[in-house]
């Protein structure tokens, strides 16, 4: 399906200011009606842009694993050395996560149990790519340091998710933890907890 | 309030049968009367024990947090040496988060959204004095290493909450790992990137 970059953009739009109504109202409780006076359109007119209310929680989150591509992985791609190019990916997804502007967004892309089955693949396989790509990470940044391994990639890509997607329930930027105190302080502890050694 | 043991014994029953159909339905999509159904009541014998659907949501979330101090943090309160205690405490909260049984009502307690503001303030009273609980004991653990800690005590507890919490979004008993071993791993983790050595 050929999207123009105009139609993107408007999606994009629509995205954002629903997914403030999801978060507020919740799924269930947020009517197509709800959504199209948040954005502006006229119901008739949110339909032309988005088929029906599981579609526009499915394009939400993948404007979510969009974002994490964008903001974090495109900026670390070019990064030759896995220990460097770890600690940009921790800081970039901690950033993703800790930044107002799109909370509503990342806040939502972990709660899956709304989404129908077709769409939930299709998510799901994505979120496995970014798993996939930590894990490989992790397993080069365990190579570099030599030795044998003191804990699975995959375990380990499940306690950094859990430490950064965990961030949302207590972090605010305004308490006494400046962000990147906070992401050095993670990243540090843990390259001790996959190496033994910070 | 006082309760009798019955009625408590009676809502805490409610409290995990209405738990799976907030969990499927949503707070938002699920009514007062889906949840009578499925506790095999009328909706007027529902109302009896709790006056509505906010109160429910509160009692559950309360559930969670007792059979965390009963499951956990009694448990382990005859233990003195600080390091112990933060391993049995690691392994008990891992084992509460994964079993299918209460499930529901762990997933619930986090979604703090739905609920009232006077409620949602007792809650957190309660989620606060766990972390509490976490720092004081991380604290001990770190003085007991001795030199100079490498992460406050606050920090340290939320990445561990982060990592425990998070298993719900992926971790299967039936899986390839077995819980025994997760828990040994992440609690081996959890003191590498505290401590610097497991």
């Amino acid at each position: 399906m050929a999207r123009t970059a105009d139609a993107k953009q408007k999606l994009r739009e629509i995205c954002r200011l629903a997914a403030r109504v999801f978060y507020e109202k919740g799924y269930d409780g947020a009517s197509m009606q709800d959504i199209a006076k948040a954005v502006g359109l006229t119901k008739a007119g949110l339909y032309h842009h988005v088929a029906s209310k599981d579609r526009l929680l499915f394009e939400i989150m993948n404007y979510g694993m969009d974002i994490l591509d964008e903001a974090v992985l495109e900026k670390v791609k070019r990064i030759a050395d896995p220990r460097e190019k770890l600690r940009q990916t921790i800081i970039g997804h901690i950033d993703l996560i800790v930044r107002a502007r799109d909370q509503e967004i990342t806040v939502i892309l972990h709660e899956n149990r709304s989404l129908k089955k077709a769409f939930r693949k299709k998510l799901n396989a994505r979120k496995k790519d970014y798993i996939q790509y930590l894990e490989g990470l992790i397993a080069q940044v365990q190579a570099q340091a030599g030795g044998h391994p003191l804990v699975s990639p995959r375990l380990a890509s499940f306690a950094l998710l859990g430490i950064i997607n965990w961030l949302y329930q207590w972090y605010s930027p305004e308490g006494p933890v400046k962000q990147s105190e906070l992401a050095q302080i993670y990243v540090d502890f843990f390259f001790r907890g996959l190496l033994g050694t910070a």
